[in-house]
């Protein structure tokens, strides 16, 4: 990894395929995979469950964490999700999602982390928490307090995406951006757990509904984890 | 922040001066602190205490956390330690912190995300709850089970740390880079807060008397928290 190589080389440019380890309810991947697609980069999907601490998968990111994105031939692990998205964005011109001027761009990267840690903090880890990985590790049933704080969250970070709206045809400003990606991202997930309440929210749930007609969206919203159902307006696009 | 303007027209090339909200341990606005240095950028330094919930803070920044870099001039907030760091490496060219190829600026972010989660997650966060925020705003004592755990968890970063160095000069290659600058201000907060055990730790150890002895970092080490003293090795630079 500390060999220099030519930055344009960027795989899907030279027919060699990424390999990216994630999970179906990872909100993080979920956002990898949106930009990947909107980018048009192609991409395997490989399984990993990151609870289960393989070997290899420590070898790939001594943090344990998915989205990995691995290129076997070059033996390149990109880790972290939004060091892979900074990666694309800088190796693939094609629909860029951190644009404008520096300002906007900071505006951007704070709404990323936005909701890549407050949100995830608030709703969709807890929520990944009690509804999935108490079920699959665990086997214990969720924390009913804990769900019910989770949803109360939820509705503040909705009523901010409603106030951005209100203001901006896009979250992060006048075009679509990684701001968008992030956040639907992690909303995807929310909604697939049934802790989002859609009552309330008419720009949020206007702004969503754009994204869940998206080419780069429906393959995510008609994927299924097992053991745990949706609610049946999850992968509905006029829901 | 929606209106466009010039990148280029960075402050401190104009003579006004950023306002920077901090408290002194906060291991991510020291982050900041260090590139804002390194790069020659002049700051003012006001204090923030997060955890008093000011409304004209959560004005600035929705997420309600330091750092927060402020032009009152502009009124312009930039929210978020990553965000704010990729502004000044697009607006300032000297000391390039985030350099190099694709790949290598992929595992530059890929670490501080380390240092910036992993790090503070399993070490400093919880020395900070522990020893400042139990004290300054809930008059409680420190869970001893949850101390020795973070000091724990502190040897095994501190391996990782050595085994970097091992193979590299600096956390991420061949140059001083964000990483270093992440994992130094992580460290110095555990270190501040009595959590880390430099012994059997040679090359972490080595690269970090480095940086204690950088004009950037020693302000930094001279500050003082009320209330909470550091151990006597602390800012000593042959410690
Ligand atoms: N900062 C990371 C966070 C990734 C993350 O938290 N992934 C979770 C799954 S959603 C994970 O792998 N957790 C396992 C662990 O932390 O041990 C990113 O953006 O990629
Ligand atoms: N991702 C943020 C994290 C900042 C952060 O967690 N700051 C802490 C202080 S060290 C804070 O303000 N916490 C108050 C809160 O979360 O309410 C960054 O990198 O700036």
């Amino acid at each position: 990894m500390l060999a220099g190589w030519t930055p344009r080389a960027a795989l899907g440019h030279t027919g060699r395929m990424w390999q990216l380890y994630q999970f179906p309810l990872c909100p993080f991947s979920r956002k990898v995979r949106l930009l990947l697609s909107e980018k048009g980069v192609e991409y395997e999907l490989w399984r990993e469950n990151p609870w289960e601490g393989r070997d290899e998968f420590f070898a790939m990111n001594p943090a344990g964490r998915v989205p990995v994105l691995h290129d076997p031939e070059r033996g390149i692990s990109l880790c972290d999700s939004r060091a892979i998205c900074e990666y694309f964005e800088e190796t693939v011109d094609r629909n860029q999602m951190i644009n404008g001027t520096s300002v906007q761009r900071a505006e951007i990267r704070r709404l990323v982390a936005l909701f890549d840690e407050n949100f995830f903090g608030d709703v969709s880890g807890p929520l990944l928490h009690e509804r999935m990985t108490k079920r699959l590790v665990y086997r214990q049933s969720p924390d009913s307090r804990v769900l019910r704080e989770a949803m109360r969250l939820a509705h503040e970070h909705l009523y901010y995406i409603d106030y951005l709206i209100d203001h901006r045809p896009w979250l992060a400003g006048s075009t679509m951006s990684l701001a968008d990606l992030a956040a639907a991202a992690q909303i995807s997930v929310a909604d697939y757990l049934g802790g989002i309440d859609w009552s309330s929210h008419e720009q949020a749930r206007g702004w969503y509904s754009v994204f869940k007609s998206r080419p780069s969206f429906r393959p995510l919203l008609s994927e299924r984890m097992e053991v745990i159902q949706p609610p049946s307006h999850y992968a509905e696009v006029d829901a």
